[in-house]
């Protein structure tokens, strides 16, 4: 608790969104959140009746936030709250309702989903793949003679007639599908249908003949799950779903999840039992979408940057973050799904993780490769994948070069002052007058720019996410308000109202308190810009040292995978120097492109004997080992992206003048109003 | 609820001792239950403080004892138990202080281990065997290279030390060991120990250099269920623990657990999990002897019944129990012991459940046929293991057959008028004076003669065991007090005190009630001299069903099995014709022969294999499709055993005179006293 002016004061922080600030002690968590720029859900109006406003306290030291949580920081549940907790089997331990709660100290509160007013749904649609059908469970129809005085017991006739009418042979039997072998055979008049995987264990058996075969594909994202549900039969997508990644309460970014795993003494299971939870839970709403039972789910495929990857196998990732960035393991692993843990989905149900590529290259990776299998033609093919590390993969036919660069969590929003994830109310777009410095913006979900509203009417921004930032930095280049090293102009506050300056640093403007949802100003500050000069820098470094290695002067074609590279502009990703110059009609978004690789190899066991031997074969470059990295690094920070490259700016900003600059079609796919 | 002479009695009936009888309405549960001869354990003397009464209600209808059971059957608790309940977090709706607890009207009550004043503590000494140890699982210390940047993961440098430094190729590894991996690698700086489950996958990583290597034998017997604790470094047994099979409460023997499987919904999942936890306790326990940790416990072998090996698997037993008699599975199983839930042992645990043979002839019998390959030989061996069915071994080296005959329960003190179990307490030897007609016996537990005590003091006969009936029915036999036909002479009440004719039917009594634990005359009735006629003509019956396959007119040893071929005096098992006839000095009890074939499969994976052969190339003998069976059963049903063999009688009177009658040291050795 700190006194501001005389009034008590509490910092408050509110996850997942990551944001903070100082509120009145003794205000409601409902009010508080709401001047922060949360919304909590609450129908009832705060008479602790519906339960909407179910809030979370976390506790212990918050060393990013400067905060020590606990329970006792708020105030002490009163009877009323106690009835209705004790009716609806709320714990008072960890969960309070927001609105009969108030802040007495400093306290980190995690607002779950449910519990969120404007609810960020997240939602991957599956783009179209063409590939052949040939799943790693198959389903075989056979008929069973029925058992006799002193002969062969059930499992033995079932095998016989596997071998005899389907020329199966050497096949085990999971204990699973065991122990129902006998009511089947009974149910289905010693008819069955048994689902074999990869030709060698029977793990499900159903009686009758049954055409009942589904997987999951699932990408676990740092920030988002996506999970699809396909026919085996047919290949169809039957259903996507995602949720926000549980872990993000235990650390927003991969380091800090490492740290959190090497602090806290129950990390990794905690961070893993999250995780697996998320993922039954997508399997189920997966199989509800579809029309289908749990049960009928037989097989999953898994990507994951390597500590997703490591943390759902219930591996300790801590060795990832450090030197020598060592996996515990890069292999593919095939295993039993109940071994993980996993719920809704048949008892016998197989995983199979697909392989990672080194420390800072993971299964997601791997996905990426085996989706764009084809871009590794006689073209020199770039393909980026952006989160708190960049995955760089760069190569033509016979050779793949791969590299990860420590671009940092700037392009996910954080560490910039008012970042945010990309969701609803987060600035998106931005452009600056030239002539008037004047600043207008567009926010998620909402197709209006901010100059095109009627009077009083406002976007309610609640902060800035990545592809607003670049454009920001881009747009101040462009108009001549920062210089190519990044630093405001001496005269940039003349030349435009938006900016200011703040002691010895510049700062823009470009949302006013009121027109916030936060009631805040939303500025991007002179650190700000430099993070995001760091970040590419990093990433464009990476590249430069593929090229290097590779022996190559450009490339051909670029293509932006995830999340962040379907929501960025190209051009203003060329403007910064995010990417090496390039023909804009060679830029391409691929969109979940790990997510595919995934359902490419739960579509086609096949692919994952190419994932395997791809992942060993990519040529990774360790770039923290590489001397001339750092040097290109420093060297791809100034804007546009070398020092050298000027003369292309000309033709990058007629291109967006030009422009229509309405956001891309797959863009607003991606998005899915709450 | 019945009357009799005006005063209302209620049925109870009490588990696992399956003693029942009529009560006074009204009476405690712990004061009725001692009128049945059942102790129950008691401190506080009815105070409802000391909490070691604690009885179980079952509900449910149980046809056998004509009773439909619920806890409305008893009084309501009191104040008193209500509070003792809460403290002591005791469910009262399935649970209750015997002390306060009335009758009211017919109900069936388990009496767990823990309550009963006469623990029934069984043990089974593991007999020594000499075998090459060569288990399953082995351990291999290893040397690993540190990692190094953009170099491999661990399990790649693991796997490729073990190549080098032990030859081993094609590992795998399971999930829970590779959780662990890089830990232990640190932990025991880059040197670790593995454990490699049969050179294919490595299921235990330990850090430094690590001996530690035991592994279980379990037998699951219908009564006992009895685990050795073993060194597979050594081969040492380090401990040995036993309890009664849990499963008892849902039906005493394998038929009545069969049709408990088949009419309740949930029973075969009931009967496992008792198991399971069973042998979870049990593994516990025997490391806790052993000086161990549970986790150091890395491989399991088990063998039981067919109906004990399904429920162990949690297979539905029900074919088991009518034509055609089919087993689910006939091969040995894999598994890991997590699957079947076992807990106190490693993790990664294997678990490997022997062969059956056929749907009477389970894996405790090709347990038998690995203890007793030596007997193979030359010689025509007969090995006799007694249950509810007689599973029947004959063979000589090359040929060896095998049937289970129906003997039913009779042997083990069921449907005997006074039957019970062998505990301490049931009559075991019993002597008629061939002149003066008065009988004499010996308990379970105490080494003197009825005829032996001081004024006033009683052995205080429960009930009367296997053994002991068969005494009963040879003495009688040899005292010329039945017939070759198993029926009371006519004169047989003026020439034994002990004989009276009870209406139609004559019988015998062995023990007044006034010297009885349960206040009640123990007698043998004709129906009881029936049942064991009928018994022992089953067995004879598939032992010449088997001579008369492998054409022999005799057979050169018996070997007796099991707690029932211990408890026994081959000398009376000969006289009553259970056995074929052989020299005395060639029959012999082998004790637990399945339990130490469990231990040559752990010790010796070889063995499994010859298991695995021996199960598929014994010549079963389905004794239902045999017309003659039926035959040589009726044939089998006089005294001694077949109308030809009477000459051998005086000799084996002989040997009886001048024998000391004292039991064998064996016999000593499977009691110790509570």
């Amino acid at each position: 608790m700190a006194k501001y002016n005389g009034h008590p004061k509490c910092k408050l922080v509110l996850l997942p969104s990551g944001r903070q600030g100082m509120v009145e002690a003794g205000e409601s968590v409902l009010d508080a959140a709401r001047t922060l720029g949360v919304e909590i859900e609450s129908i009832c109006g705060g008479r602790q009746t519906c339960g909407k406003c179910l809030i979370e306290v976390e506790s212990g030291t918050f060393d990013k936030h400067g905060v020590t949580s606990q329970m006792s920081n708020l105030s002490e549940p009163e009877e009323i709250e106690r009835t209705y907790a004790d009716e609806h089997k709320i714990n008072l331990k960890t969960q309070r309702l927001s609105c009969a709660t108030r802040i007495i100290d400093d306290v980190v509160i995690h607002v779950p989903i449910e519990s969120q007013a404007r609810k960020q749904i997240i939602r991957k649609e599956a783009s179209d793949l063409a590939l052949e059908v040939n799943p790693a469970v198959k389903l075989h129809y056979v008929e069973v003679p029925q058992g006799i005085l002193g002969g062969p017991s059930d499992w033995d006739r079932l095998r016989d007639a596997l071998k005899d009418q389907w020329n199966l042979d050497d096949l085990n039997i999971d204990l699973k599908a065991l122990q129902t072998l006998h009511s089947k055979l009974i149910e289905g008049n010693w008819a069955v249908t048994v689902t074999v995987w990869q030709d060698r264990e029977i793990m499900r058996i159903e009686p009758g003949y049954v055409e009942s075969l589904y997987g999951l594909a699932i990408d676990i994202g740092s920030t988002t799950v996506a999970c699809y549900l396909c026919d085996l039969r047919t290949g169809e997508v039957r259903s996507t779903t995602a949720m926000m990644n549980p872990q993000i309460r235990f650390g927003e970014d991969l380091m800090s999840r490492v740290s959190y795993a090497m602090n806290e003494p129950q990390g990794v299971l905690r961070m893993n039992q999250a995780i697996v939870k998320a993922i039954s839970e997508l399997s189920g709403q997966a199989a509800e979408e579809a029309g289908i039972k749990p049960h009928e789910i037989t097989d999953i495929v898994l990507v994951g940057n390597t500590v997703m990857h490591h943390l759902f196998l219930g591996i300790d990732p801590t060795p990832l973050g450090g030197a020598p960035f060592t996996l515990s393991i890069q292999d593919a692993l095939d295993v039993n799904a109940r071994d993980l843990n996993i719920k809704n989905t048949h008892p016998g149900a197989k995983a199979h993780i697909l392989p990672c590529i080194a420390g800072h290259v993971g299964a997601d990776n791997v996905g990426v490769l085996l989706a764009e299998q084809p871009s590794f033609d006689d073209q020199i093919s770039l393909i980026v994948d952006i989160g708190t590390n960049a995955e760089i993969l760069l190569g033509r036919e016979g050779e793949i070069y791969s590299a990860s660069s420590p671009t940092g969590p700037a392009f996910e929003g954080a560490q910039i002052s008012h970042g945010q994830r990309a969701a609803p109310g987060a600035i998106e777009r931005v452009r600056i007058d030239k002539q008037l410095g004047s600043v207008r913006y567009r926010v998620v979900g909402d197709e209006r720019w901010s100059d095109e509203l009627t009077e009083g009417e406002s976007l309610q921004p609640t902060g800035i996410c990545g592809s607003g930032i670049i454009e920001v930095v881009a747009e101040l280049f462009l108009a001549g308000l920062i210089d190519n090293g990044g630093l405001f102009q001496e005269d940039a506050s003349h030349r435009s109202p938006a900016v200011r300056y703040n002691g010895r640093t510049a700062e823009i403007v470009i949302a006013q308190s009121e027109e916030s949802g936060s009631q805040q100003e939303i500025i991007v500050t002179q650190n700000d810009i430099r993070a995001i000069q760091l970040a590419k820098g990093a990433l464009y470094a990476g590249v430069r040292l593929l090229m290097n290695h590779m022996e190559v002067d450009h490339v051909d074609r670029i293509k932006l995978a995830g999340a962040f590279g379907s929501y960025i502009d190209p051009k203003y990703a060329m403007v910064i120097g995010l990417i090496p110059d390039c023909n804009l009609d060679q830029v391409q978004s691929i969109g979940n492109a790990a997510g595919d690789g995934a359902r490419i190899a739960l579509l086609n066991r096949e692919q994952r004997d190419i994932a395997a031997r791809a992942s060993r074969e990519v040529n990774y470059v360790e770039t923290a080992m590489e001397p001339t990295f750092q040097e290109y690094f420093v060297d791809a920070m100034v804007l546009p992206h070398a020092r050298d490259k000027f003369e292309h700016i000309e033709d990058l900003l007629s291109n967006i003048k030009s422009s229509d600059l309405r956001p891309s079609q797959r863009r607003r796919e991606h998005i899915d109003r709450a």
